[in-house]
């Protein structure tokens, strides 16, 4: 059985991420078959699914941001048991469009509810367990918003309402994660040309998976 | 101003603690006006029922139980915002049927989390916030649950079809958190007559509300 592998991506508003998971996957996906699972919080099982309608409201549910951080983790506990350990245990890549950092980033750090406190109520829901690798796609606040705004004209969500500071802060918190955890995390370059970011993020997987039958750079 | 009062009611399956509050709120209802709050959780807020859709579904949908805890965590975290607090800054009298204790003692007990672990989790979600009498109706569990199947035919739910070691440990953990807050935690032999019950309920509550204006026993 191949190593499991398990690497998540993760990113502020604008960073590109979205573009590029899609491209790497693109690549890995002919190498990997069904070696390689890519998901992306909340995972989408019926439990977390429901989570997320609760988490993403047509109109402001005068959520509290406790709630909003339970759920968060609530929805993470139900993707890990149902499609992230599964995988892992079958020896598969498993690559997640967000994770643990993301919750430690926008509520420990963006609302302010402290990284520990944060930290403690993951563990948890993950019982430890981390990503092998994780990415993230590193863009000052203010550069992220402007592409957001200029990307999804009336589609912005909640988060994206938030003002400049909250964004300020995750991004803040993401680069002292970076600190806690530099085996783990690795920062790229998001201002760059997407192209380069590609490459700078393939460099990163390969690296991973050097040992894997059927991958090759 | 009068002094708040938070009251929780705990109990395992069939204690009689609908007949016991119902009596109760009877009482106080008339004496109280506006200044009784009685409620329940989720607590009828949209968030901590749409959490209770997820939480009580028509068919088994694999929950893992850490989710599960989650969820009951994060609609308590809503009511207690939502309902609790407002109502006690007010000087309010909250009675409200399940708290925290109920998630030490299923959670934590019946479903083997461990109490230390779920109190974690709701310190987060209550920031320490403790009822100032908790009630507990007791009764062993065989003769619980023999009552829920006589009173509630046809209308089991998830709960009440685990197993009797399920409601043992349950029960037990009950007892323990007594031993554990005995000024908090005054426990009610169930199996003595309602009208028993009712008396022996009806007196700690008159101890705690004996302060308080149009309250007379």
């Amino acid at each position: 059985m191949s190593e499991a592998k398990f690497i998540s991506f993760e990113g502020p508003e604008g960073a590109g991420k979205t573009s590029v998971l899609q491209a790497l996957i693109g690549e890995l996906g002919p190498m990997l078959g069904d070696d390689l699972v890519t998901t992306r919080e909340p995972g989408g099982n019926p439990i977390a699914e429901a989570i997320r309608a609760i988490l993403q409201p047509e109109e402001d549910n005068g959520m509290d941001k406790r709630t909003e951080a339970l759920l968060y983790a609530a929805a993470r506990r139900q993707h890990l048991v149902e499609t992230i350990q599964p995988a892992l245990a079958a020896g598969k890549v498993v690559i997640s469009d967000r994770y643990i950092d993301s919750s430690l980033a926008y509520q420990g750090g963006g609302r302010d509810l402290g990284v520990d406190r944060i930290w403690t109520l993951n563990q948890f829901a993950t019982e430890g367990l981390l990503p092998d690798l994780t990415i993230y796609l590193d863009v000052p606040a203010d550069i992220g918003l402007k592409r957001v705004m200029q990307h999804r004209q009336g589609k912005i969500d909640r988060l994206d309402k938030e003002d400049l500071s909250f964004h300020i802060k995750v991004r803040n918190t993401y680069l002292a994660l970076r600190d806690q955890f530099p085996d783990r995390i690795q920062v790229i370059d998001a201002t760059q040309p997407l192209e380069m970011v590609i490459t700078a993020t393939r460099a990163l997987i390969w690296q991973q998976l050097k040992n894997r039958n059927g991958v090759h750079s």
